[in-house]
């Protein structure tokens, strides 16, 4: 599917409001492309987003996967419209091991109020990538609401 | 609906798995309470863990939602077997801000392989509650595969 | 959670709405209770509703689990908005046998724009209930598009 | 992906089942097309399964999407093996309207245990084609089970 971005300066309101997501910062998540209706993310596999078997944890998965969902949808939203998850659910695949992990998320569905939006996201090593969650979510634009713009 | 752990170290296991997630320390979430088919954790509202606008990233939301039931689930299970999320579905229904969030986790449905559980998590603030988002997760039970158990 | 109904018609409007529902007679649903924010659908279990095992088909399930849950949000609603149903998600706990399935569907957060609602489905069988799925659904206002009141 | 199926009469084993399906034949479902991890079924848009404002019915679009992803995880399933649905959730991104719908169900992850696959539901009219729904399912294989064979 082609996407059209009302904003054409998406890229940077993508990235800037990425800077502003202390929880991306806090887990070491970096932006690594951003697209109209396209936005990956990658996540170093560390200790720091461990669960109890050494695996990454769901809710760090879950974390990448919906903000690449967020973001994906926020580079189609008119300059000065925020975005919010309403919704997401994730199947949890393999276990997510490896050197990093990379949330793909793209826009299935671009409404004026509501964004469905899908993230895969793989495990890389050694060269290799293999497929450990998949992530559907509901964004909504929210315009005119104070503090709530990207 | 009242349950019978079949492992009485029940609340041990679930201490001692907890303080093998990694995320948990990173985000600063605690175990506050551990009784059979029932798991509560808590996660004080900084900006380690926020999203874009200032409240708490729907990830970070997730995750102590998600651990939750995970652990609300192991409370239930035999000794020596393991926990895994196999997927979840988490509404938010708004802003998470306040004090702290306190996920509270709770076994819908036992089962022998598959176990459903929910969480509320509420956000506090100045001593009242509010409902900010629900999670309902299906938990897979691991039985003798190497490097899972709980 | 108490709710204040906006329209006090709300019941008459439920039973209006229902019995414009084709896909309900098909099957042979009822609307057994209208309530502010709480709705009861019930389902004869019979053949016509069947998965290829004899028990009642996921689809059936998940039929008057949303239906519950949409006119237990439109219960809510002002008069001439209309309800649709942006995503479901449901957990299947067990097998739907018995006599009769009930859906009691209840809201958990009014939105002016988003209804969260969840739904139970018991399966009755000589006096006694069994819990056999939990839907959670996001529901949408619509007001004023021509078609969609309800 | 391609898939191998274990049971090379995969194809009579669908169309077995899905004869066995009461809710299929009641809403005028067709089985158009079974492949290794693939399965389309085809729904025509009838007042059986309308909601109150004509469109088809959420739960009608659920079930033709929900029975494609169950008998794609049945097309690699081994002879003996049933399958049933654990849980799944749907976006329904449009009124689901036109002369008839088609649920395409693909299996994303085929595990010994737990099959992930996912359905789009496209709604044609006039030789178009429009994205209507999006379902996502975990099914379980169960073995051994009287009664639960496919």
């Amino acid at each position: 599917m082609s996407h059209s971005p009302k904003d054409q300066a998406f890229a940077e309101r993508v990235g800037a409001s990425f800077a502003k997501q202390g929880l991306m910062e806090t887990i070491g998540a970096q932006l690594l492309r951003v697209e109209p209706g396209e936005v990956d993310i990658a996540l170093p596999v560390t200790r720091a987003v461990s669960q109890q078997h050494g695996f990454v944890h769901a809710g760090a998965v879950a974390t990448i996967a919906d903000s690449a969902c967020g973001y994906a949808a926020l580079t189609l939203m008119p300059a000065g419209a925020g975005v919010l998850t309403a919704e997401f659910k994730i199947n949890l695949m393999a276990p997510a091991a490896g050197d990093r992990l990379v949330a793909e998320g793209r826009v299935v569905k671009s409404g004026r109020l509501l964004t469905v939006a899908q993230a895969e996201v793989h495990a890389e090593a050694a060269g290799r990538r293999k497929l450990v969650a998949m992530l559907t979510a509901t964004l909504v634009a929210v315009e005119g609401r104070e503090g709530i713009a990207d």
